[in-house]
């Protein structure tokens, strides 16, 4: 087994591993306390798997809904078309996109001013993409007229939406504009990460529930079969983003390698 | 906002807060790296509403199971008292008593064994509890000739099943028994560590699953109403495992207080 160690690179240099501390203050533009260069591997593997489990679940919800399912159309007097924008950009938004955003300063390299303003635009454009995919379930709803926010699936959206929107604004203000002093950032910035990996985490849970229920509804309408290729497809597409929720905690709390 | 340091304590007492490093090795007695003063409070804090956020979940889903939903029978011939044992025997192992187990070591006094071994049998019992809990809803399935293994609900669960019996096994033959070397222990314990926070999640993940399952049968077979009391306690249970799992890792990751 690959040697993970914990994480003391500053205090022994005899392990590091998951879960590590690190300095990630404004001054330290999100260096972080560095492990040694066993968690290379670690930190690599798990980055480059999470981006081809995101690529991979966009791809197998875009399947689902664009082909399985007939097609995202907008305007349509079928509904569903309208409903499939849903899984998509909210697959496309809160998972893809936020967790990338949640991997910049993992992932890129430049300057510290750089990564933090790709890490809030990327998590500014999740937003917009999530935003758009909650008006197409709200508008198919209602078009439809089915009963909004009474599923358990509804409630854990609007939670996590209106955590995002939170934590976007908190993050803006203390780091961005108008900003906060050195000692107020520091204060936040653990509580701004840690809260995002529970964001992000929360956006998977939105997520399962969501395409259990759908699915729920097909077959209970019989529209398709238990134990048919929809429902395995989207039950592995439910799988994929419990892998994506390992190792994207994996690749966040896994010290950075040496520079 | 009370004041959450990142943990640097033993490199320049500056910080502590969540997501801390902590050398758990099994000669330290999982002492770990502490934290300073600032961190007591949030920690008592956390391990706190664990334990209150844990009693109110098992709670609800007695008085759901118990009371709303009619009772808890094994051998009747109303197959719903046998099916009721499934999320309450979930919640009070998987949930529960899992947690309970994962936050030994920061709720018990004593020796480094007797807290081992109480973490042990404590998830011990999450399985026998949740393994009783998923036969009766395999029982249920079959008397009332109902599909098994076709709902993500239930991959989600035989993949916290298999993974629990995994983590469970793994840990007792590393720390308890034949026990590996202290290297290998130290090489091992941080990603037991990480694996049991991440299947803890996946607990909850499959939890709310199957309370959205269920609520979706009651709604669509017009058993229960949408807005109706039982939908939302069913989904308030849902938002408090939502809670449980932002402090659970919370309490897991503050660093320990000084001695």
């Amino acid at each position: 087994m690959r040697q993970l160690h914990l994480k003391k690179a500053q205090i022994s240099g005899a392990h590091d591993g998951p879960l590590p501390s690190w300095d990630r203050s404004s001054r330290g533009g999100g260096g972080g306390v560095r492990g040694g260069e066993e968690s290379r591997g670690i930190d690599e593997a798990a980055l480059a798997i999470n981006h081809l489990l995101g690529i991979a679940a966009l791809g197998l919800v875009c399947v689902w809904c664009g082909n399985v399912r007939g097609g995202l159309l907008w305007n349509s007097p079928n509904k569903d078309l309208l409903f499939n924008f849903h899984p998509v950009l909210m697959i496309a938004g809160f998972v893809f996109v936020h967790g990338q955003a949640n991997l910049t300063y993992r992932t890129l390299t430049g300057s510290r001013n750089y990564k933090k303003a790709i890490h809030f635009l990327a998590q500014g454009l999740a937003l917009v993409l999530g935003a758009v995919g909650f008006l197409a379930a709200l508008k198919f709803h209602n078009d439809r007229g089915i009963d909004n926010f009474y599923s358990l699936h509804s409630w854990l959206g609007l939670t996590t939406m209106t955590l995002f929107v939170t934590q976007w604004t908190v993050g803006f203000v203390s780091f961005w504009y108008p900003g906060g002093s050195t000692a107020a950032r520091s204060s936040i910035l653990p509580w701004h990460i840690f809260s995002g990996i529970f964001l992000y985490t929360l956006s998977l849970v939105t997520a399962e529930t969501g395409l259990l229920e759908k699915l729920t509804f097909l077959q209970t309408s019989q529209a398709i079969e238990r134990f048919g290729r929809e429902s395995t497809l989207v039950n592995s597409l439910g799988l994929i983003l419990v892998l994506l929720g390992f190792f994207h905690a994996l690749a966040l709390l896994t010290p950075k390698p040496p520079r």
